[in-house]
């Protein structure tokens, strides 16, 4: 078996690269760290191209082709990639024995059908999505620890499952009735292409919906909490921020709870994960508390009537939402405690 | 009759009622202006108080007492006090013969209990709540033109019941759905009394929920769409922006619908009322094209089944939601076009 | 002569042009308004290209040609393009008998040397540069009065003019001193283009200097100071906000000063000149102040040897810093109120 | 002695106690470390005040004695405290033998008047500012690992000493020539104090200058740079952003000079000292770069004269200014790598 320890990124120009490189360049278990780019700019070393970086860490930046990485002995590639760029290259790396976790969309969903419907591509990888393995630890970790391919779940797509996946393995949303996933992310979600409405002048003091009904992000939620398509709306919106999402999510429950039991539902639900941050019931999370860090939070408001359930989920889209969740899923790859380099 | 143009405003300290004061500066009709609040500070005229009020025109500042009011000859006056000092005064000036426009909840209900209920506090104002008109002026112009006292509405209300009215008068809301009301403030909405959530540091970069299920603006709603209580939820959060109220609103139809259809009966409603902007199908509003407007924007999304509907609507919150719109208010009372002083 | 009331502008899509538009569309003088762009996109109307202008008025939009222009009988032309553009297009519109306000730097200095050396680009309209008049109505109120083209300074050259030219007319700058201006910019003032250092997450949170000892607005302070350019340090900076300048200027005194003989000289200059204010000794404007506003802002402390002065000068970049002087300017073309149109 | 790595931290409730109770709760050094307040507000530990701490590690919070911690066996202090506190308790804990980080101002000069002159306060413990050293480790390393009493600089105060004083001491600066520090910072620089114009929609697109000729890091820069008082001029900003100062220092050099020159006499200075870092000649550093890290990052320009030299000097003020110099401090007491737990 290759060594997991010598590890390729293949991509560092996104935010979500940066952020993957920041991490690695203190993980403890990153023995050898490579950073792959289509364009090297004459750099030979990731602080060439960062200059603040200097003081994190030293690692070497070569060019971008699918025998340099099989040729260095990698065990381990990091994808943070646009998903056509994932979707040629991944298998090649699987097929060299190199064990992937790919942060684009193109391996989340089980049928090909799907890629193409949510983004109106061909799937030239259909035969590869069935080893893909969802890579969101807190349901699926012995999956991971197994997997050859990982994709890394969408960063709305974490914060929704997350909240609504307890109640709905519990049978406790009502027959029938729409869960409403109103969720707000900060700039840094909308990726790093040069956008008019990503300027500053254009989104400070603003805020926007987008996407609404069209988001890529809504067939993982409907695959991985199970509900059906017509029982869920996710809508979107641009925070003037740089980093987090929150979702508010409206869910109509089957029979009446107390705080009590919905509180005791998500803590038993994420025992033994401590990725995930319950808060009690009467106080709810906030963007500033996930910020930096690799936690998701989750926080709520039950009506009166114990039938209306409003819950709050924020996390980092760069940490729990991208990078940070692709290194919690390293770790288990690794079988080292998830937290490794996270803290 | 009293001299309309002869104004008192009363409270200028916090922002609804400097914006107040701004638009008032230069309002055409305003011939005579005195500003009254608690503590002069020594000051004789509105530009010791705030220098930056230099060049936008003069007006004397004077020790409030309801005396000094009616003495001044004013025939209106604006109230930008909280609402346990509108309850107090304003009774006095309608006695007094002076027609009032009230920026705080004191007179938004018919009910003496909704106040009692959501303000926690005793109503020894209730017999004048029979007099108070609500001021929304696109529903209620005639009504408010006649006004001895105008209850202005709250922000947030305003910026839902623009949105949910037209569909619940056309009985287009599915009898037993729920409408989820997800809004979204900027920092201004939470008045400026010294609070560490409202601290710099701690709100940018930030984003939360709060008063889930409690907030005053509630009854408003339930009154002014006739949505009953079971079937609205409405929730409040923070935005780090200055000015600026989104409002994205879910409905599910009673009957599948055209994305024309949506839009005809916004435009339908809002014909003859320029201070209402629909967007065309296909096209949101953002909170930049209505700050610094009296300005409400309304946008919409249709999914394909025609059944649910996402309505977002934005205003500013100093603007139409509270200043502008009291501003608005007052023009009917003079039989003005409404836009005056408001471009 | 022709009908300065039928006005011409020229470009729309930057900031400044926008800015420009929602004045003019409110001026009482603009009595034939009408943009011209290089590509319509198929609008003949502004709010077409603008929604989120409706209710500010309606204007036509044209495609852009000298010929459009001078036959729509316009007897007046702002010129809101790049100054390669302005260049080419003022001459010609000179030539028809057109006055025309230009807002690039085109037209800024009395010697082409100067144009070639801080804009690196050859002067073909270098015989026109006598003709301009540099749009600072403070100190050039006659001649812009007169002119058939006004070039309307920078920004940061606003700023600085304004703080630094009383003291320098006076002669109380020490002999041989420098003068160090540290100014700071909002986003706006950086223009449109789509650039990597304006997107959001790059400029959030984050604070820059830039183009240190090489800004172009640096030879319009040395003309219209008549500070030598050994004497003058003038250094930008990059705000996380919209709008607004804010510049500290350091000056060493040739004799000591009191506190009220500095205000003083500022008060003298600026008497009659509404737009710029002077904050009293000991009090120091902030750039909420001024946005949103054509003012421009002078405060100042003075240590306790009375030779070392520190003044704050605030505008509006988009305001007093570009299309709010524009209109400034073209007030006194029509000799009308300064402030006409700009409250 | 007593044991350093039993640590008592007094004061967490601003905004850099806060930050080093991040620190230290992953510091690996800090084998047993409890947190002192006025008032527990009933709390026995850190996450029950600050739920966004769970899963940072726990440690347990007491009411502030000094003979709580006298008991607790701690050999080391860490006063996040108002200087007023400071000054009571620091001689106390130093008479028990625990040594002290100092964050407040309280020990900061040799010179009793200093602080009289400055904080306008008495000095009841003049006697004991013998004792304290300066906490910038980059000039004073040697004596910090052997003080009892060590006083973190100021954040202002270390942005202008790292960056003016390799040049000082080369005697390169102009003699009789005045050095513009014009440093600007975040909102928490300014503390958790509720203050009006620290309120979020008063900062929110606003910058001002504040504390002009009179802040109280003024005497910190002066003692350690060695420059003359009537040679330094700093002046400070508030800039709308949470974390980070940049200072842009304006110095005549007394020859002319090579930007190599100049570069190389930073890099000469700050050999060995990592959490300096140099930018090359033409490249400037920006707060993004510092933000959240313990850097302070020094950049410049020279113009062509080689005389006139514009320095750049960034650093995160709760880290490298204030919470991650005293834990860097606490490392040099330790005799660890500096950099322990600041990575």
């Amino acid at each position: 078996m290759k060594d997991l320890n010598n590890i390729a990124v293949v991509g560092v120009s996104g935010y979500t690269g940066f952020e993957l490189a920041k991490i690695l360049l203190r993980h403890p278990e990153a023995r050898s760290l490579t950073f792959y780019v289509r364009d090297t700019q004459g750099a030979h070393c990731l602080t060439e191209l960062f200059p603040q970086l200097r003081g994190w860490g030293q690692a070497p930046v070569r060019t971008l082709s699918v025998k340099a990485i099989t040729e260095s002995g990698a065990g381990m590639a990091f994808l943070a990639t646009p998903h056509e760029v994932s979707v040629e290259i991944a298998p090649q790396l699987l097929d060299a024995g190199i064990r992937v976790v790919d942060l684009s969309g193109a391996f989340r969903f089980a049928q090909a059908e799907t890629f193409e419907r949510w983004y109106k591509l061909p799937t030239p990888h259909a035969a590869r999505l069935g080893e893909a393995v969802y890579g969101l630890p807190e349901f699926y970790a012995a999956q991971i620890a197994q997997a050859k391919l990982v994709a890394n779940p969408g960063c709305y797509a974490t914060s929704v499952i997350l909240a609504v996946r307890p109640l709905a393995d519990a049978g406790w949303i009502a027959a029938g009735s729409t869960v409403v996933c109103d969720c707000k992310s900060g700039a840094t979600g909308a990726g790093k292409e040069l956008r008019r409405d990503l300027q500053f002048a254009e989104l400070d003091e603003n805020f926007k919906a987008y996407n609404l009904f069209s988001h890529r992000h809504t067939p993982e939620i409907i695959e991985h909490t199970g509900m059906p398509e017509s029982q869920i709306i996710f809508s979107t919106h641009l925070l003037p921020l740089a980093r987090g999402i929150l979702s508010t999510i409206y869910v109509t429950l089957s029979e009446p709870q107390s705080p009590e039991a919905i509180e005791a539902i998500f803590r038993k639900t994420y025992a033994g994960h401590p990725m995930v941050r319950i808060w009690k019931a009467g106080t709810l999370p906030e963007l500033q508390h996930v910020a930096h860090t690799n936690f998701a939070d989750l926080g709520f408001a039950l009506d009166s009537s114990g039938l209306r359930l409003v819950i709050v989920s924020c996390l980092d889209n760069l940490g729990k939402g991208a990078a940070g969740q692709a290194v919690q899923n390293f770790n288990h790859l690794l079988r080292v405690d998830e937290q490794t380099g996270l803290q």
